[in-house]
């Protein structure tokens, strides 16, 4: 029976619904993937804390605290590989920064697989993901992200098993962010758009600084990562990305709070754009898209008819459609639901963590 | 590297819509699975062919009728078995009848493994899939259908991917007949639901006798997969299914031209369902529905608000919502695009081969 070593680097909100997710089902995966699952080490921005013979579930974050030792991420890996060299071993990094994916080579290059919800990585420098690859490809590990967009959504997944089967995809788009979409789906003529920022604001829709969201540098991100998985080498710099943040309030000398306070100057702007869109019976979205055609990438507010499935979308969902060879521009693949939220988004990385187990080499 | 012997039976448009896939794709397969796969065997109901070097794709249409022998899918199992011991088999079932189900237990014994768009199996009797289980257990071997619902659409594996990530699913429901998608699409309360039939024949989007869609059998065999793969044991003579066939008209006994010329007669009983669901500011769709709460399934035609997923569908679509404990009801996971057409269902055939190659135990 193929033993499993999972370190989780982020105990965050995230990472903790991932945890508390993994427990719950390790009978279960002992049985469907015939192997034993251990969650070994963990580690936060201080501390990691590594025990071979699995860390308590009634216990981790007590441990973490109280029996972790400063944290030394390539330490984590060496361990990880030391304590379970026969088995299957992976690092799932649940963090948003750059610290852990400068390290994923290295895990890699021990054989350590890599499953992540960190953009940072995916949209990342390409040397960097260059030369995980090479070292991935030594060793047989592999990276999966699928909670990188649309958190639990099968997006990252679809995508490739379009590619895999010989499809040519066409285009990707999506309404990517919950934030962007709650506010254009509650977003209409009659409101101001400031208003609907606020109310956003105060739902805990957006980030604390709403600017981060309607930036369109997260969704940018997710842009990048769904066309290098296309095999569209781009990158951030090269991305036609329309904020939504006007041009005078983006300093980051500009508080939040008189962000908030100004934005109402520039709501103007916005309704014309709407009114615009209306007077043609369509309504505007902000869209993330990837075109292999022309083999560029954008992330704008675009007008779509009210009949498009960007315009039916409610609430925080993401959607995303997928245009291909054998899905056409009239009748694309949709995969639609909520892309943000700690259960989803752990449930993406669970999944992610099961397909590793399950197609790891070395049975 | 693992050798891959494919054996496809039943080459017919799907069938050979999967065999020209596979082709195309075979260089790109050895790279992404570091496997070399052969088709080796072709079946159709007459004659069968192998050839352990792998058959051309130049020639294998000839090849089958010209140097194929007397159809005999055990000895099809055994030369596939025989021919790669060490590696990895794989029988693709790619008829809609019962005879290759029948074997599918013996294809297990031998460790070879069964991926099929064929629904008799999956939604037939409960014992035939208990002593498939059984043998697979025992030899390692896979079964896999994502092609049974919603053709290439990601709908088994998202189920799949929910329950092992330990997500409780409470309903799944759909419209999962690309032909009743069409006619109650196309179908409103002016027009004569007995013409949107007579359209739908003539664009060849019904069966060659229409009531073959219209009893919901088709559908029915698509909830029971999704019931049991959602682990409730239930088989179609427990399913409430109501049937769009009026009774009078239903006997075998009535032609298909009988059939369509006495349709009419009961357009007012439609019409009326149609102008009620109207006056409250809903639409009539035909849904396929697993319970999990109450344990229950049903297809019928229910009455659901414009906003509603379902209502919002066109063309030939289908359109699957998943409502879960991470999913639920007010913004469940859905999947939407075309559920039928021969490359859509034999990218979803290939995608469950390369997913049984990539997990296949013995690298």
């Amino acid at each position: 029976m193929l033993t499993v070593s999972i370190a989780v680097i982020g105990p965050g909100v995230v990472g903790s619904a991932l945890v508390r997710q993994i427990f719950l089902q390790t009978d279960n995966l002992c049985q469907i993937l015939r192997s034993k699952v251990k969650l070994v080490s963990l580690a936060n921005s201080k501390t990691m804390h590594h025990d071979q013979n699995g860390i308590s579930s009634a216990t981790w974050r007590e441990d973490l605290t109280q029996k972790g030792v400063p944290v030394d991420l390539e330490v984590l890996g060496k361990q990880l590989q030391e304590g379970n060299q026969h088995g299957c071993c992976i690092v799932v990094d649940c963090t948003a920064h750059e610290a852990a994916p400068d390290l994923y080579t290295r895990f890699a290059k021990r054989g350590i697989h890599v499953v992540t919800p960190n953009k940072k990585f995916g949209a990342g420098p390409l040397e960097r993901i260059r030369a995980f690859r090479a070292a991935a490809q030594e060793s047989g590990s592999q990276f999966f992200g699928e909670a990188t967009v649309g958190a639990g959504l099968p997006v990252m997944s679809t995508l490739r098993s379009l590619i895999e089967t010989g499809d040519k995809v066409i285009r990707v788009q999506g309404i990517l962010s919950g934030t962007l979409s709650y506010i254009f789906n509650t977003y209409n003529t009659g409101a101001a758009f400031s208003d609907v920022v606020t109310s956003a604001k105060e739902k805990g829709f957006t980030e604390p600084d709403p600017r981060e969201d309607l930036s369109g540098l997260d969704v940018s991100r997710k842009v990048v990562i769904l066309a290098r998985q296309c095999g569209l080498e781009t990158d951030l710099s090269q991305l036609k990305v329309e904020s939504l943040v006007p041009e005078q309030l983006a300093s980051s000398q500009t508080s939040v709070e008189e962000f908030m306070q100004k934005l109402p100057e520039y709501d103007e702007q916005m309704a014309q754009r709407a009114t615009v869109a209306e007077s043609q019976g369509e309504v505007i979205r902000y869209v993330g898209s990837v075109d292999l055609e022309n083999r560029t990438c954008s992330v704008q507010l675009v007008s779509v008819p009210r009949e498009h499935p960007f315009a039916q979308l409610s609430g925080t969902d993401n959607l995303i459609t997928f245009t291909t060879q054998r899905y056409p521009s009239k009748t694309p693949l949709v995969v639609r639901g909520p892309g943000a939220g700690a259960e989803v988004t752990a449930a993406g990385i669970f999944s992610d963590i099961i397909q590793v187990i399950r197609t790891h080499r070395n049975y």
